[in-house]
């Protein structure tokens, strides 16, 4: 017990008292309300903006494929890409649809894409190496990819970024980090991924117990990662820790983004104070990482698609509870009456 | 069983397909497919558009007030459609945000408001009578109330409402509505509202247990909306039915705009096949409300504010669904590769 409030305290207290001054019963927005304390606390101010928000999607492909993992071929990463770049993709629409700047990743893909202004070769690797004959990556693979994700995010104006990828297999790899890093069953963590069948789904957690024991002395974090891959979790791990060391918001897509999340919080635990996640995916494992992260996530819609589609879906959310807090009238400003009883 | 697939049926089944086609693994946009093809079944077609969504704020008081049902002062209602018009509001921040035309409707405001562009008045009293002393309006008012509903929308270009309400005391009204058409205990239909203290809910339900027992005759839905009010609740009715006889989609924001719908379904249940429910509120009583209208809502983030906020905060998830489906590129068009396996 102490008497002294530490200035984050003092802030969110502020925020606090800010949001109850606003035409509305106290608490009345809900989870906005938690999102716009957040996000102050990030920006260390009670009047938080949000500028030039991103999306980042890391795109790469998954040596581990070859073992059947996934329901579909990996050239659908490469023909992915394009379509991300062509605007024929969900994320194309979405990030049309609410005005922000889409920047896909090369960070593996097996493919030489073609020039593109969206695109950003960071590439590895045309690919990681076959999880289940050896490491995904070598330690200079992911370190080389851990600071070109930083790189990424430090290119990148604005102080939010929406963290999506791409990668036939990576499901895969998300599923084995969660195992290594918190412990959990194997099966558990596995899902259908882009849609395997039951036998696919078998198969699958066949394939990867057999990896997860392929690497016993992969137990470190940064060791997983290199056992597991992907490079663009990698990456992804590396933007997060980058985007946290500027104090951006960093706002988490769904179970892949999540593991990168996971890996990110195991080097450096206050990378969480700056991750709000967007929706509770319907791939098996989600809820499992959501927990290790303690995380609530804001959508619960059944989402499974990856590409930073639930983060740019979740995105209207944070930038209302901002807009909220920042352009509604006060009580005293609005001539309103407060509440009667306390 | 039948060989003959009706033509909703049949048209469903090309949404499903188009959905299919598109550039994500079958599914991947979980509850969004659903809502895609609810508008598609809407809008009778599988290329539905949403056109100049209006947003409907319903004002009015609340003879109850004078029971102390409220944390608030009657004389919030009229101060908070100044503000609804004056810009400062949650709903003008979202509405704005979204660029959704706003219009506020003085379906029965104690207050004489002053003209605004943004004001319609339909004012059939000024404030409901005190249903704990009689019915809270005559039949005559009742009918007037749905005729004006029903105007506001034809009134209205587009093809899409989003119902809101504002009114010191229409939580009482909601839960009245509730448990006499349901039949739920009014305990259980009784909440906080903008945020009585345990002695204010108290009170609120011994004083709501009375009012429902002084109308033992209001069984059926328009003389229980007679009893139990409100005016802004009846505008409501008349805008639902009027929406769903011209086909729009009905964003339904929290509790009250709820039980205006489950007025309405009882009196044409086809209302609920126009009706996607914004967000699950956390008034008490919301949950057997969704659950009497076999609702599953969009949002689940603890809002309780009303003014149709919730509805304006789903909103970007209903545009979306339709975007997707419009804008996204298809397996062949894209030249990106199905799945390997079923």
């Amino acid at each position: 017990m102490t008497d002294h409030a530490s200035p984050a305290d003092d802030l969110e207290l502020r925020l606090r008292a800010r949001l109850d001054r606003l035409t509305k019963p106290p608490g009345s927005l809900g989870r906005l309300e938690d999102i716009a304390v957040r996000i102050g606390l990030i920006q260390g101010t009670d009047a938080p903006r949000l500028v030039d928000p991103q999306i980042l999607v890391f795109a790469g492909d998954h040596g581990l494929t070859a073992q059947g993992v996934s329901a579909f071929p990996a050239d659908v990463t490469a023909q992915m890409v394009r379509n991300f770049l062509a605007g024929g993709a969900a994320i194309s629409v979405l990030a049309r649809r609410h005005g922000i700047v889409l920047t896909v990743v090369d960070a593996g893909v097996r493919a030489t894409l073609p020039a593109s202004e969206g695109l950003v070769v960071h590439k590895i690797a045309p690919g990681t190496a076959d999880a289940s004959l050896g490491p995904a990556m070598t330690s200079a693979q992911r370190d080389l990819a851990l600071a070109r994700g930083r790189d990424t995010v430090i290119a990148r104006p604005g102080n939010v970024v929406l963290l999506g990828e791409m990668g036939i297999g990576n499901t895969s790899s998300a599923a084995l980090l969660l195992a290594r890093l918190t412990g959990a069953d194997i099966d558990a963590c596995t899902g259908r991924g882009t849609g395997l069948d039951d036998a696919g789904l078998t198969r699958k957690r066949a394939v990867l117990r057999r990896v997860l024991a392929r690497h016993p002395a992969a137990i470190e974090p940064l060791d997983a990662l290199a056992a597991f891959g992907g490079f663009e979790i990698a990456m992804m791990v590396g933007a997060a820790l980058q985007a946290a060391h500027e104090r951006r918001v960093i706002l988490v897509d769904g179970f892949v983004v999540g593991a990168a999340i996971l890996v990110a919080s195991r080097i450096a635990p206050t990378v969480l104070d700056f991750c709000i996640h967007a929706h509770r995916s319907a791939e098996q494992g989600h809820g499992l990482l959501l927990a290790a992260l303690d995380a609530e996530p804001l959508l619960d819609l059944g989402l499974r698609l990856g590409e930073g589609s639930g983060a740019a879906l979740a995105w209207p959310l944070v930038e209302g509870a901002v807009q909220l807090l920042a352009e509604m009238a006060s009580f005293d400003s609005a001539g309103v009456s407060t509440r009667i009883e306390g």
